[in-house]
């Protein structure tokens, strides 16, 4: 079992839309983990191929935990920057860890993590091939 | 091609969740859509059966055509009562029309209208079999 | 401070719709956050009131924490059941906990749980009144 | 009544994200909605503005009628192309009008249209002032 513990930092983009808005004028808390997603969707793609590249080769990465911590509110029309690294890896699972700020502005918006387990496209646990392995390892380096 | 054009009113009940306003304390345009589906998912299931089982026997529902008027706000929590009745229907293509009010009052908060063709899961038109054209048309009586 | 730590358990059904379903087949693991929403606006209705009351009257409860663990697939249609707890109250903060099966079946499919401050419609921290702060602990006994 | 029916074409990138995806494999009806929001924001922010700016000068846009066909589906991961234009504008009301396509294709996926009053924050109707109705005819130019 190969496993790394650390990780590259990826810096994705997002506009927040007036959808995410909620009455409270801010980001709707659950709305956070579509940029999570992003965030791990655009590292992935790191790699030279995509996530939707490893659903057609036959690797789903179902998300068995995740969490997240909110700092400060992000509003309607702001560009935010999602800072995403792997924190962990083998062939059973993959952990991403989130950042998210207002785009060149220090403070934390928000702080989360999930944990993914490999499976097929029925569900059942499928270890990662050496192939795919290799190719998130180098996203570590 | 047996055609109708009239139809039976089916009601449903609606709560708005936080996650549904927006930052204008309203319910943001785009999410009226997924009450429209609800309201034509309950009304389906007066067949006996439910449009997860239409699907089960590989008749797909896929919207060709959407359109809502917005005539008042609906608000966090608000108890909404959709009325679903079903405006056309033959083998190629069923159209749902929906009216929200909240519940127990008269005003009209959104109008709209889906159209929808029948396909098989690969998206390509399939004339919808007997058994279900006649199980929809009971609702229509 | 007043603070305690256990709590009777609400149960308020969801059923999910097609929007909350992503072509992996299952709920999209951000939507379960809108279930938890909903879940603990029902608790508060226990109260004889509503949450949208609590914020007419100032208080407002943003998250400051949420974690999710996915045990099972949900799946459209399905009916759910979530179960909401407080599991821990004070004037500055309340947690709930939260389990979500499908409506009379024993399997877990996601457990959850969200931490909340009480703050002003400004965002700044404001402690619960005696008043709520009464109406709520009497949920928890 | 200043009127103009015509306008210049504002192209946009948006990225399809899993949660934007349903089970049947594509984008979720309902999501476009978003995306058409997406569209006009961008366009507005060519006024050397954006909508957030509208708003805290105290002009709202709220939408009164939407409407969208769909003719192919869009898919997970997928970089669309909003095109965006103006079909009306006087100082009561504003429309648009969208295409999308996959970027660089030219096959049409959706195309629809919105109309919006101008309100206070209140949601009652008020005029555009002159200021704003220039910004946004240079935008039709």
């Amino acid at each position: 079992m190969e496993e790394q513990q650390s990780g590259r930092v990826y810096t994705s983009n997002w506009r927040v839309t007036y959808r995410m808005s909620d009455q409270m004028g801010v980001v709707y808390y659950g709305n956070y983990f579509e940029m999570f997603e992003f965030g791990r969707t655009e590292l992935l793609r790191g790699t030279g191929f995509s996530y939707a590249q490893m659903e057609t080769d036959g690797f789903y990465l179902p998300v068995t935990r995740a969490t997240a911590e909110y700092l400060a509110p992000a509003r309607y029309d702001d560009l935010l920057e999602i800072q995403t690294v792997i924190s962990r890896l083998d062939r059973l699972r993959i952990e991403f860890e989130y950042e998210i700020r207002r785009a060149g502005e220090p403070g934390l918006i928000c702080r989360g993590a999930t944990t993914h387990i490999f499976t097929s496209a029925d569900g059942r646990p499928r270890r990662l091939n050496p192939q795919w392995l290799k190719r998130i390892q180098l996203l570590m380096e």
